[in-house]
């Protein structure tokens, strides 16, 4: 096995085997750039050490040796010789970039004695003695694991005796001292001196390399980000360039575009007389790149065009000046804001440097995310009392209100208000409306707060437990201790789920034309449909702006949730006959005829699919632990007996809808098969909205009718028979007849199992893939992620949260398995999904494999799955490329 | 197309062509009985006639006509000659026998004319004019459409009138009389007259058949029996003979076996001087068959012999005796208790009649749960008060008792009573215990109350909505206005729902020789194993004795619930600290201990599956409703601060347990990964058992440990870590070592679709095809029984109760699925199920085929298992033979 390569030797290999670091350099001198000479040992010697069970390889160090002399040839150099030493840099290096490791170890080659001919070979006493006392610090904290504040320490009391403020103004004198400290510190603290013999420096930073592969906070690291715990590290042993030779020497580091902006022009710092680390580490203020000298800046802008032309990509690269010649030390990929990563790769596509397709799939679309809401101003710097769950995205700032009423007045006047309740329900609803956003202890990402906010556009964060809210004080106090008041300001960050003391600026979002030149070009890669989860004429506004073909979910339940209404669904949920339901109904019709109305009008021709009402009747009334409690408190007072028989009443009828599992109840098309009655309306207001939208305004509505909870195909086909038989009286009575399509959601695993035969009573089937993980894995959402899902996510029990990202292994393999076979049944068969997960980027790379025809997500994902559909289909081309 | 045949015409050809009354027709023609000659239309014919839209098929009545001419050949008469008059008799008959079609018309070819010469052929003017008014009588009801009741009224005129009892009595010219009566009837109600012409008699009847075939009567009794809407009915036409001719005449019916106990003797009744339809319609009292003169009795014994050795099963014959002539006029299998099905297969099985296989197949598996508990006695006729569901079956009776302590009081000393409540909790387990069976208005057949009545063995009917429970005046009022005092005496049958007003008698459950001889013939034949879901001690005794091969679900809940366990058990769960929960465990550890010792014992060495905690630990909470009303009250009564104090602590941790889906919530083995603990305990206390056990008695037990709820690998392989940890702990401890075994319930579809990962850290698979059902469907059962279940099934939209047979579509084919997959990956894996579908025979039938290792079901149903395992095994050999 070989193992140890001159960087020119090593040319044509990949980064698995040189490493991330290991790769730039060879590519960089490969293309004739200025790199100073180095050796690199690749990631086989790091996974044979570990075969080996940490033991270094047998023949390694003399490979490496062989290497070195050629390298020492060719600078003219030697490894320990006094006369003309030869200096090295040890930086580790694996496949992908791991900040968990140990990093750089410079100077290596220098000694007591080696020093002292240093110094006079270079005319610079202080520059030898403060090259080694960095080694003898860095080898002694990396690679003999003394820690590092005992060297910043001594260092610190040498700066004060001395009177100075930076270590470059330490005198010869003072840094020998020094230098003896480091070495009785390390005698001291690991019962070893610090290693004369260069060759044992060597052998002892090579091994520490590896071992640093198996730190803990690299193997969290890796845990983290999911890399592989098999890839190992390089290692790679440089010439040492010094730019702490005097003020024409310095290190710097650069980017090839504006990291933050994309803008196109060479962004970085610089700082004289300067060793690497001394940059990052940020002791003295370094300079812009800009203001360089101009020889020096011009080198450096064709070195940039250079990396970008040879690596495709904005590169991120550290350099460094010794006496006034350049060196590039390292390049790689540079990290971007979400909003550069748009501009970069839209401009680069532009420039010809890369393709649409390249383009399109270097953007993270998870990312997008940040861009496409209200979001904190990132130049300011917060600090969170709370965090919750990251219910609806979006930042909002407003007084803490704790009463609906009161936020609706408030709100009213125009002020800035966050509703902030245990839980909330349908009698909140004028409160959140009113509300910049919603905050609440209790409930899942399902809860009625979370949904709601959703449905709005609004920021929530739910279920934040580590507050509790004492709501006759009206104030809440966080873990920590913060007590916030009625009337303190806070803000909410929807986004991260961070509750935050005060207001805190936020920034609009922003469509750039980058980015819609960007979904641009996914929209011509994708074969995946983009429409949107949309209740509101709002929210299908905002989803066309956002570019959805369309709606692939209108829920109706917040159309029977709001204030004006809730009292007529009430009415029909007391009803004792179907004729006095039907009264109830009649007066919802003209309501929910509106709402559709505004809703077709908004998507001008594109269709919009409908869910008819989905929840349980028990969700429209008060909950029966409220009312006994409301019922003893006017016992107490001496309400009115009949009031009190009222009350009595509604607890009644409470009581007996009462469900041991609403999730699993009478709800959905269980609930119209009982009462069709109110699908019946349902379907009147639909059809007579989209006939009333087509005469007066001349525009034709894509008509879906969606039956929630099918798992039966029966059940299906008997409702169908009544929505066409409605259909036939509205066009009879109407004198107008329109096509329209009668679908379903596919949200239970029978439902699945059974699409062949559901598909033959169906013109579509729409994934509901939030209530199919919860019946797939038996998993209650709001119970789920209330009580266990954290310590699940902790112990590795699941990878992902499956209400976020799906879960292929189950809930997908019946998406697949109901997919294949209900188009096999019913090749007309149109297959979307509306879960949440129809905004997610995996996810959807599922989907398309998986061979549906389109995703549903919220409007403010449209450019997130437009994004990721492109991607998707791209990566079914070719294999897509692993981005690091 | 050739649809009529003479009887000897027909012979070989199926039940299927010649309905089953004319397939025994046909079979009697040939083995020589003494059938009277007939035609047989075959059920061709009938669909033809649907096929057309409900016109005879071309040709038809031509080919009758010439099958007739070949019958009047033949006895020498002539269909409608006054001379020698033809009488024929039509009659129906399907496939399967339908009691809800047209069955027969006697004496076709009678008219006015006719019925004078035969009154002079026969010298018996009375006999001529009673066949004349049976015909007008029969044709107009059946074949006109008249109601049956207004002909009844005119013959019950003319008896009153003429001072007489029986038909039989009235004199010749009452029934002329009667006659003119009826011919006008018929004209007034049908406004056509009673056809004179015997061929447009035929052609009616012929007709009137066919028709009866899609009445709504035979539609409902289709549907109900699952009978094809496409089978047709054949037409029966045959020459008649008359049991009606005088003393030396008569019609019976005759049973080969006796069809009440099985006994191999002939059995039956004779009425003399009768026609067939008198003997069923009771108007004289008939003698039994061995009561008739020695030769006509050794002739029907002859005859039953001959039948039985032809049909190889007990046949169910009709007689006619002419002039002292016999004829046979219909023969089929004939109807029998379960006690008699059971001895009449062994008994033909040992005589030879029939193969073991056949004996065993014959059984309807569903018919012997009667067998097996103790039940209403059945010839006491009763008359329900009330129905709920038969959640737990058995009968018992007893003083109705409301309170839980009173009921448990009263027990204690010896009083039968039957506890009623809305519902039971766990507070309710000493009532129960001390009661003969359990009422319930509220809940379902997972209900509280139905599962520990089940596991108890006791009768229960819960879920019985009509009834109205006062608590306070303690007494319930049925929807029919009965209302029951406390103390008063009622009957419950948990095998049917029924509720009973006083005592009714029972019977014992027996097993009997036959029944013991014929399970152990179907032991010999299945491949399936069988054992029993069993939770204390008395019930493994009772599985054991049923044949239980193991223990395939010991439920672990009860012992938790258990009145003097309770408060430990709430202790543990109000802990604060895993410190305070473990010291509460350790005191629960030696009554597990115990319970699992006879337990074990009771299984002598035969497998035992415990199924760790599964339920949620705010089952053992009184719920929130309760402790917010008793807090009032306490309030209002002025209760001291203290004790409000303590109830307000434990309702705030029902309040902070409380789950929106407590069956898709915090239970089972996630429980047990947030509190380890629990099952530690668990574990040791069966480990421990099972050594100490096998040091006592020498007794080895198979222990199996089962975990529930589990949906992803993970979760099994991290609890299996901590329970072989625990074993280990127990093994040192005790300085024993036993082997065990480590399983999972397969109750979630993600855990049946991923159960190749699931199998690698599995030894066994356990189906809770219950909690399956439900997440497969969606289904909360306790919800969708009381809500809607019904009306699924009166709408046809599910065939079954998913919860009773197993869906296969959907539920059944995660089973298939996870079986194949599961034991593909794991070949070791031993699969079996324990859901309420182990014990019922069409899904036994389907988790044979599917591969599966055992079915485990409640004690009572291990013999119904034992031999639907068998049929299925025999099932797969050969082709199941319909059974009619």
């Amino acid at each position: 096995m070989k193992y140890v390569r001159l960087f020119e030797e090593a040319v044509g290999l990949s980064r698995f085997e040189l490493g991330g670091k290991g790769y730039g350099l060879v590519e960089m001198t490969a293309l004739g750039l200025p790199v100073p000479p180095g050796i690199n040992i690749s990631t086989e010697a790091c996974k044979r050490y570990y075969a080996l069970g940490g033991k270094m390889p047998e023949g390694l160090l003399d490979e490496v040796k062989l290497k070195l002399e050629k390298l020492a040839a060719k600078v003219g150099k030697g490894f320990g010789d006094p006369e003309k030493p030869l200096l090295l840099a040890v930086r580790s290096g694996a496949p992908y970039s791991m900040p968990g490791m140990m990093d750089t170890i410079l100077n290596i080659g220098l000694n007591d004695e080696v020093v002292k001919s240093l110094a006079k070979l270079t005319g610079n006493e202080r520059f030898a003695y403060d090259a080694y006392r960095r080694l003898i610090q860095m080898f002694g904290k990396t690679a003999m694991g003394v820690k590092g504040e005992l060297f910043e320490e001594i260092l610190e009391r040498y700066k004060q005796k001395f009177g100075v403020k930076h270590d470059i103004e330490l005198p010869p004198d003072a840094l020998k001292q020094i230098v003896e400290e480091f070495k009785q510190l390390i005698s001291r603290e690991t019962g070893r001196g610090f290693p004369q013999d260069p060759w044992k420096q060597l052998e002892t930073a090579i091994e520490a390399v590896f071992k640093s592969w198996n730190n803990p906070r690299a193997r969290e690291y890796r845990r983290f980000y999911k890399i592989p715990d098999d890839l190992g590290t390089a290692v790679n042993i440089q010439v040492m360039v010094f730019g702490n030779m005097g003020e024409n020497s310095g290190s710097g580091v650069g980017f090839t575009r504006n990291p933050s902006t994309g803008e196109k022009r060479l962004y970085g710092e610089y700082l004289p007389n300067s060793q690497g680390e001394d940059v990052v580490a940020g002791i003295r203020t370094p300079i812009s790149i800009e203001n360089l000298d101009k020889k020096l800046y011009e080198e450096l802008v064709k070195l940039a065009e250079k990396l970008e032309h040879h690596f495709r990509d904005m590169q991120d690269f550290e350099f460094t000046v010794e006496n006034g010649r350049l060196y590039l030390l390292q390049t790689r990929n540079g990290k971007r804001t979400a909003q550069a990563a748009v501009k970069i790769a839209v401009d680069m596509a532009e420039e010809g440097l890369i393709t649409r397709e390249e383009a399109v799939s270097r953007i993270n679309p998870s990312e997008i995310m940040q861009l496409l809401h209200r979001r904190l101003d990132p130049s300011v710097k917060v600090k969170p009392i709370a965090k919750g769950l990251n219910a609806s995205p979006g930042a909002a700032s407003g007084k803490v209100i704790f009463d609906t009423d009161e936020a609706a007045a408030l709100g009213g006047k125009g002020e800035k208000v966050i509703l902030v309740r245990p839980e909330t329900t349908p009698d909140d609803i004028k409160g959140m409306i009113a509300a910049q956003g919603v905050l609440t202890s209790r409930g899942g990402m399902t809860s009625h707060a979370a949904v709601v906010a959703r449905g709005m556009g609004k920021p929530a964060v739910v279920g934040c437990e580590s507050i509790k809210i004492n709501m006759e004080e009206e104030y809440f106090e966080t873990g920590g201790g913060v007590r916030v008041r009625k009337g303190d300001v806070i803000t909410i960050d929807g986004t991260s789920g961070a509750v935050i003391l005060g207001e805190v600026p936020t920034v609009e979002p922003e469509l750039t034309p980058e980015f819609r030149k960007l979904l641009a070009w996914a929209d011509e890669m994708r074969r995946l449909g983009v429409r949107a989860n949309a209740d509101t004429p709002e929210a299908a506004r905002k989803a066309r702006e956002f570019g959805a073909e369309g709606i692939g979910l209108c829920r109706t339940e917040r159309m029977f949730n709001q204030p004006e209404r809730l009292p007529i669904v009430r009415e029909m949920i007391m009803a004792a006959s179907e004729e006095e339901r039907r009264r109830a109904l009649d007066k919802l019709l003209p309501f929910q005829l509106a709402d559709f109305k505004e809703i077709f009008k908004a998507m001008k021709g594109l269709p919009v699919t409908v869910r008819l009402l989905d929840l349980p009747l028990h969700e429209f009334l008060p909950p029966a632990e409220q009312l006994i409690t409301e019922i003893y408190e006017m016992r107490i007072k001496g309400a009115p007996e009949s009031e009190i028989a009222e009350k009595e009443k509604i607890l009644r009828k409470v009581q007996q809808l009462k469900e041991h599992n609403p999730m699993l109840g009478h709800r959905g098309c269980r609930l119209a098969i009982r009462y069709p009655e109110i699908y019946e309306m349902q379907v009147t207001a639909i059809l007579t909205a989209a006939i009333e939208v087509l005469r007066e305004e001349c525009e034709t509505v894509g008509v879906q009718i969606m039956l929630p909870l099918v798992s039966e195909a029966n059940e299906l086909a008997y409702l169908r028979e009544i929505i066409e038989k409605t259909a036939e009286r509205v066009f009879s009575k109407t004198g107008a007849r329109i096509p329209f399509k009668v679908g379903t959601m596919i949200e239970t695993p029978r439902a699945a199992l059974t699409a062949s035969s559901i598909a033959l009573h169906a013109d579509f089937f729409s994934f509901g893939t939030n209530d199919l993980t919860q019946t797939t894995f038996g998993f209650s959402r709001d119970d789920v992620e209330a009580k266990f899902m954290a310590g699940y996510l902790e112990k590795g029990i699941l990878k992902n949260n499956p209400f976020e990202v799906l879960d292929t292994g189950g809930v997908g393999r019946l998406v697949k398995l109901a997919t294949e076979e209900g188009k096999k049944a019913n090749n007309k068969l149109e297959v979307g999904i509306c879960g949440e997960h129809g905004g997610e980027p995996s996810s959807i790379r599922f989907f398309h494999e998986a061979g549906l025809d389109y995703v549903s997500c919220s409007p403010y994902r449209i450019p997130v799955a437009r994004l990721a559909a492109a991607q998707a289909a791209i990566a079914r081309k070719e294999k897509a490329p692993i981005t690091i």
